[in-house]
């Protein structure tokens, strides 16, 4: 084939793989348990972020996060006896995008979490993110366990996952989209802030609890309190939705649009549409951040991230310019923040029909990260995150950077398209 | 006194009436019988929008919706003995303003409407508002009355308010400065725009309406619901806590700051600090809108509005940069919204500490109009409001700009000021 025709097969393949994209339809149906729910996975298993690794590569908080997993769960009664689990293998560690997840920060899955199950209407795709833990700085995800965390786990297994799963199954499901769109028109932009969409969402599961209230099952009311004040509660709900939506555009060959982005605390990956579930590994992500008051700097640490899955659809960095009230949380202005924005609008590929700017007169968020735009351009695609401290917690928020090697990789790798099958 | 004596006292005056305006503390601590708290109110009176005028003055909708007023409360039992008992002076009309409440749109009050009682905790003084009637079109505000406008409100007197008074009772009132702020972050203006404060305010009496619900108590759960999905549910808790903010700033000998804008069918009219109660008339508000599909310009009627009170403390209009979704309701762009935010900076005397706009760095919003100013630049405030047809509902929505006679009469009789004692 000429150049010119290759350069058609993969236009032709991405305008694919982004109408599919812009074509899911994610639906909230059902909270269950993971260990039930996630496909491939098993009760020996400890899920977390990143490109899959074996154990020992895993390191400072992800690392904790995942003997504090295994603790959690049972697997081990101590320390040393999850370590040694890992070690021998009767602990099985696995990668959350292998089994359907997305994790935020460490994000740790043992087989008793409460999954959220969101399913996209067009394809009847799956995608399932876990529960938030709460405002406490010290959680699982951010690298910590300890008693008071475990009792916020299960309190999350036995009361408030329980109680929203009912109510969810009571509403008929809730339709994401229009929900995340009208979101977005609240200052959200649905990675590092959900404040609307917490509320939205308590609304649309409003009634429901109310019946349940008054039918006098347990824990209805402290649910419900506790979703509408937990800005943060949303995110998983975003996450999933994310995921089916990135995934409904993955495996079109010749494709080069990003179908996701994760970091362990050994670097930044992606995976590409016409690569299919191969993930090409980068150095950690490059970040620009405001501490919480005593933090310094070299205090910051990566221990994993799946929550790009929502800048690979046009959201959180990418919808930026729709929640200028984060300048007051992860640092920047208002005009930083625009521009880079919509810096964004040259490295995707298209618009997004749903997911739109109301500053830039409703302008779709950029989406379709292409990675031939990112090397043709240098621009790096922009991430909102929490940011974790090297004792666990966290510690701070601000933006990261995709490192430029992942992209690298990736048109390596596609231009010699008969190894990586899609 | 020289010229410049005479600036320094304003300056002094103009500044003390700021800092009052910006020292008050909007609590809403109950609901109640508008019969029962209105100061001066009387069974016998419907309240409108409006500098005070006698009843034939009143045209159109305004006056339609004053004789809706009368037959709703039951002091007339048909039109024709409504308005034999208005010409004969046995039902009385009042101005809203005289009695310490603010009027939506035409802003009817009868003795048995239920209203918000928010009190300033700085000053003790106390502001009230009456209950959004709903989504319908055709609402009493809107100069329409018929058998179904009698059901609704009939429904927010024995349902509706009844409730959300003992929510607000049993959860010690709710402050509203924190959460107006909170609302200006989420994509709200407080004037047209209440989407994210209704269901902040939702929140804040949620543990209440729960403790309600699980006690049995009738039309909790529908009052819930009906809250938190009304987005315009608030705009009523926002006038009110605008009026005893505006309040607070009034009476103050020499000052040029504007306490009140408001219209009636006949014209627009403004209250300024150092001339005390007195209204200054000037014509109708100049407007430009976008209207509903199906209405033409030539429909568009001016039956009373005192929602400008938001625009006196520097929110609706003068936040309008904060609510950039608007552009959808009431036409413009985001560019033509955030220069018409910008401008009001030009005519204000200062910048609100409590109420801040992301998009300008949280810069505070222009707050507390200077007549001065407002003659020196020919700048004219601009109001976010809905748009009334002729035939009665709303048709549309828009911006409107106060006339500038308003503030030539105002200078007029300040520079006379033994005339006007504050």
């Amino acid at each position: 084939m000429t150049t010119t025709d290759v350069q058609d097969l993969v236009e032709e393949a991405n305008a694919t793989a982004l109408a599919q994209m812009f074509a899911a339809d994610p639906v909230v149906v059902d909270v269950g348990r993971a260990g039930d729910l996630l496909p491939g996975f098993a009760d020996d298993m400890v899920l977390t972020s990143g490109s899959p690794m074996g154990w020992r590569e895993y390191t400072g908080g992800q690392r904790e996060a995942l003997i504090g997993g295994a603790l959690f769960e049972g697997l081990a009664d101590d320390r040393d006896s999850a370590i040694a689990g890992f070690d021998d293998g009767s602990i099985r560690v696995g990668s959350c995008h292998d089994h359907g997840a997305v994790g935020s920060l460490a994000g740790i899955y043992t087989a008793s979490m409460p999954v959220f199950v969101v399913e996209d209407r067009t394809t009847g795709r799956r995608g399932f993110c876990n529960f938030y833990e709460g405002k406490e700085p010290r959680r699982l995800n951010y690298g910590c366990y300890d008693e008071d965390v475990r009792e916020r786990l299960l309190h999350v297994n036995n009361v408030l996952a329980p109680v929203v799963g009912e109510a969810i199954r009571r509403s008929g499901g809730v339709p994401l989209k229009d929900l995340m769109a009208k979101a977005l028109r609240m200052g959200d932009e649905l990675h590092s802030r959900n404040a609307a969409a917490s509320l939205l969402f308590t609304r649309e599961i409003l009634a429901a609890l109310l019946d349940m209230t008054r039918e006098g099952i347990d824990g209805v009311a402290e649910t419900t309190v506790h979703i509408a004040e937990n800005d943060y509660f949303f995110l998983r709900l975003s996450m999933a939705a994310a995921k089916v939506t990135a995934d409904a555009a993955s495996h079109v060959s010749h494709s080069t649009l990003v179908t996701a982005m994760a970091f362990s605390c050994r670097g930044f990956s992606i995976r590409v549409s016409g690569a299919g579930d191969t993930w090409f590994d980068g150095p950690p992500p490059v970040h620009q951040g405001k501490l919480f008051p005593g933090y310094t700097e070299d205090q910051i640490t990566w221990m994993g991230g799946e929550s790009p899955i929502t800048e690979t659809i046009g959201l959180g960095g990418f919808a930026q310019a729709c929640a200028l009230p984060l300048q007051g949380y992860q640092g920047g202005s208002a005009d930083v923040m625009l521009q880079r924005n919509l810096d964004m609008y040259s490295i995707t590929l298209g618009e997004n029909p749903d997911y739109r700017i109301p500053v830039f007169d409703f302008r779709g968020t950029p989406t379709g990260i292409d990675v031939r735009k990112v090397l043709e351009t240098g621009i790096m695609p922009v991430m909102d995150v929490g940011l974790a401290g090297s004792d666990g917690g966290q510690i701070g928020a601000g933006v990261i950077r995709a490192p430029r090697e992942c992209f690298e990789k990736a048109m390596a790798a596609l231009s010699a398209p008969e190894e990586h099958e899609a």
